[in-house]
């Protein structure tokens, strides 16, 4: 029976990962990080934030599956097994998710969601008009992969206009797509609400900062669900507060959790949300390693796999 | 040149509306429903909240416009002239709109908005998983006209299943169809989130109260964007307390503006919004006023006419 080892939410969610698995595939041993599990017995791990070095103390280890969308927190471990396949969290489900986030985030910029909170919050019947219905507003997507193709769809039936930013040019139907450097800043100048999907990588780490900001239309929206680390939360707020952007709802950020102290949680313009964009639930999720896994033993391919020239 | 006498959103809204008017049809001579106008020269209102009785003292009265979806406002006056052509604000914008509402409300339902809002309050980073994705669940629509069929769409297009509750039975690509009151309780057993839409009328006042919640599954969300007449608040939040119900989006009340001391503001599993749904700016609505007097002095027909049979 192979093992698996997990490393996502803490001990406390250890319960519901054990269930998920049982219900999934009976037959797998299903342990956490730290138990006491001889090394060699260990086939696959399934982790979001694995400490550096451990997965290279691994020596019977074949797959390396991430908890999340996201890579960036196994493949900063200097020691992770390159040589391995590593497998990102995915399905339709993910995208299905992302795509809802993205799209009640977008409409929370459109009809004022902030504002409406904040009102709510003081009992306040504060009724006011939206400038704006969302065919005339402009979204543009920073990483049309996966979650970035199906976020452009609903958007799309929601009456907004849709671009899309890449590394390579993408066909999308109705999705006007901008590529690579190159098109980055005419892509920003048609942007009106302006999305990050992007992975973490060295390339777009900082991207979204005070130079790129000044490049979208004045009165411009932000949507961050790639990574914390796209962003200068510091740069967001002085463009908030300057009136540039209009409003902004971040779903990640650098460290997390977010620092109680942290001025984005009361900023009259910020919408926070905790890093749950895509977040599938864990039944699902064990569900998909475990269709992987049988894959993997009957000798079909694995899905979602990490590119190492893509870097994500 | 013809008056249209104006009483919406109160005198401070005035220069507004002049404005609005003024950009659309200069022609027009535009006062306030209490400027000392001669009711002779009174052909055209658009009116929110008539007071009862001064709508027959108008001679020369040729439309009646309601600033709104609605026109119970206008039709509870006993003595509302009912000869003339009333006319429901309307046009694709208004349907956009309500459409963009009802989709961030079902959203905010799915994903946990007030949950999402109660946290950032708290400065509280409190990550969650949603048990269901779109496609998991099913909307229910009462209400299939104009603004529920575009509501309907952009659902769909969410990744919902969708099905509408009306009069008679409509036709629209993948909607399941319910209608007249002998489907009723089969249209509430299908649906997850409820969504009224319903216009005011004597047979739907009061139709959002506990044997219709009872009959909706256990966990089933509220959206009410139709009127505050529909629903009995104190049988809503006995139905969110009791667990039955887990959540409600409501946008209308009786009487509004909603009291400072309601349990709505405060309640943890309701998000109250101040009759903004459909609400379009009033640049636009002038424009289609003023469409609309254009057609008639030409004699052609008159858009969204009230219709007595049906009562909206």
């Amino acid at each position: 029976m192979p093992h698996l080892l997990v490393k996502s939410g803490g001990l406390a969610s250890m319960p519901e990962w054990k269930a998920a698995f049982a219900e999934a595939a009976p037959e797998l041993n299903v342990a956490h990080w730290d138990d006491a599990v001889p090394v060699e017995d260990v086939r696959y791990v399934m982790v979001w934030d694995p400490e550096p070095g451990r997965l290279a103390t691994l020596p019977g280890l074949h797959v390396v599956f991430s908890s999340a969308a996201g890579v960036d927190n196994i493949t900063r471990d200097p020691d992770w097994p390159r040589h391995l396949p590593l497998v990102r969290m995915g399905g339709d489900n993910t995208a299905q998710r992302m795509g809802e986030y993205i799209a009640w985030a977008c409409l929370s910029l459109l009809r004022g969601g902030r504002r409406i909170a904040l009102s709510q919050a003081a009992s306040r019947w504060e009724n006011f008009e939206n400038p704006f219905s969302a065919a005339e507003r402009r979204v543009g997507i920073m990483g049309l992969g996966n979650l970035g193709t199906r976020a452009a769809e609903m958007l799309q039936g929601l009456g907004f206009a849709v671009s899309g930013w890449s590394r390579t040019r993408k066909s999308l139907p109705g999705v006007a797509s901008f590529a690579g450097d190159a098109e980055l800043d005419a892509f920003l100048a048609q942007t009106d609400i302006l999305v990050c999907l992007l992975p973490s990588t060295p390339e777009t780490a900082g991207l979204i900062s005070a130079p790129l900001l000044r490049k979208l239309p004045a009165g411009a929206g932000l949507v961050n669900a790639g990574r914390g680390s796209h962003a200068s939360l510091p740069d967001i707020i002085a463009a908030l507060d300057s009136g540039h952007l209009c409003g902004a709802v971040l779903d990640v950020f650098e460290p997390e959790p977010l620092a109680a102290d942290s001025p984005a949680w009361t900023h009259p313009k910020i919408i926070v949300t905790p890093h749950l964009a895509s977040l599938a639930p864990r039944r699902e999720r064990a569900r998909y390693v475990v269709d992987a896994i049988r894959a993997y033993e009957m000798g079909a391919p694995l899905p979602n796999l990490y590119d190492p020239d893509k870097g994500y």
